[in-house]
């Protein structure tokens, strides 16, 4: 499992910088599978921000829920970074599918990639409780569904102040391990 | 004091799972010291499912408030799990009783204690400041309850994704330390 | 870049106590750096708690806003500690200035700054997305202003149950650098 990254993160941690440059070191045509849907100004101004960092040179895939699907599809593509895993999940709870059956299909799919995969999620539990029963259902899924990618992945990067801490394999670059 | 560990971590970061397993490898009988009470089905669906995690072999012992009673009469009985400090934080602080006072009676009955305890604490500090002064009060009571412990404790382990990082002491496990 | 530490961590982490530790073992005269104003009973409690902490010994400097200038002022003054970055952002803020220039102000300062400074600062982005839009903003202003400040400093570390984990540069003391 040593093609799949986990880079998790609070909110601006530089989670997406740090995954973007780890998925350049794999040396290969660059692939972003992006879950978020611009439904108001504050996601589009997110987006767009995002899109300047990256830069050019990427094949941009856009899919908020089959994420099992896009995984598929563009296996062999290239290095592809999946951004981000948090709005995955709180785009299929919205969609009301079952969230649990969805995950496992993305982890059946992981397993069996023959190209990088890097997957951006977010640390959403470090708060006090929320007050909201919807808010504390969602708080949970994260935290379940971060662990449960992180078992399948070879590598595993808390990111704070935009600088790694290696939870899990080796704190050295793909490419220098290829 | 290397018996006692404290795993601390954010909502579902596979702290209770870590301390779990943690716990087991000691080689010594199993005590679940359970600080939690089924209020409502929300937190009794929680209770259960932790039970069903734990698996069988463990005894438990619930004790919400009285926390230096229970490390007391369990010690000799095996290695046992507290699970969880906030929660009984703030069941202390429901109960209008004085925590620090409180805290220092645990305290004193860890540097005591002749079994291991393994305590499960939550990052609550991580978030934004909350609207509320009661909520901003029992954060600032949590983190300073977690210093204090991880001040007399021989091991410290952040989790995230399931996976610990090493705060204080070492990273193997206790049974390869016996 | 040596001379320059950030210190994060969530709410009563302990970062200032490690901060102030950090700071004493350069040896130098001991220079506190206040952003904080106290507009309620609230904060003063805080305030005078903190100073409780420190102890003797330390020349402090008020400023909320031109941070810029009190580290200009200072320098050459002793070792300095910034406590905190975050609640000086939210001053910038509530004051309306553009934080982004004030930030490049006092990047600029500390890339020229001859006597060490220490700067605590919060992780704010690790809990569920704030329900309000300023809120939201104020993250994602503390997440990147974290990243910036990380950028230009030696060492950064992240404080957990006042346990540091190094984020860059020497886990060691700065006095066994020297």
């Amino acid at each position: 499992m040593d093609k799949i990254t986990l880079v998790t993160g609070g909110a601006k941690s530089g989670k997406s910088l740090f995954a973007e440059n780890h998925l350049r070191a794999y040396g290969l045509p660059l692939v972003y599978i992006a879950t978020s849907q611009a439904f108001d100004p504050e996601m589009e101004d997110r987006i767009a921000a995002h899109k300047v960092q990256r830069g050019d040179g990427w094949d941009t895939v856009e899919e908020p829920l089959d994420l099992c699907g896009a995984l598929m599809r563009t296996d062999g593509a290239g290095a592809r970074l999946v951004d981000c895993m948090t709005l995955w999940l709180s785009n299929v709870m919205h969609a009301e599918r079952d969230w649990q059956a969805e995950l496992e299909k993305v982890l059946d799919s992981l397993r069996t990639q023959s190209s990088p995969v890097v997957l951006v999620t977010n640390e959403v539990g470090g708060g006090i409780v929320p007050m909201s029963a919807l808010a504390r259902r969602y708080r949970d899924a994260s935290g379940l569904m971060n662990q449960r990618i992180a078992a399948v992945a070879g590598h595993v990067v808390l990111v704070s102040c935009g600088l790694p801490l290696t939870l899990k394999g080796s704190a050295q670059a793909p490419a220098s391990l290829a």
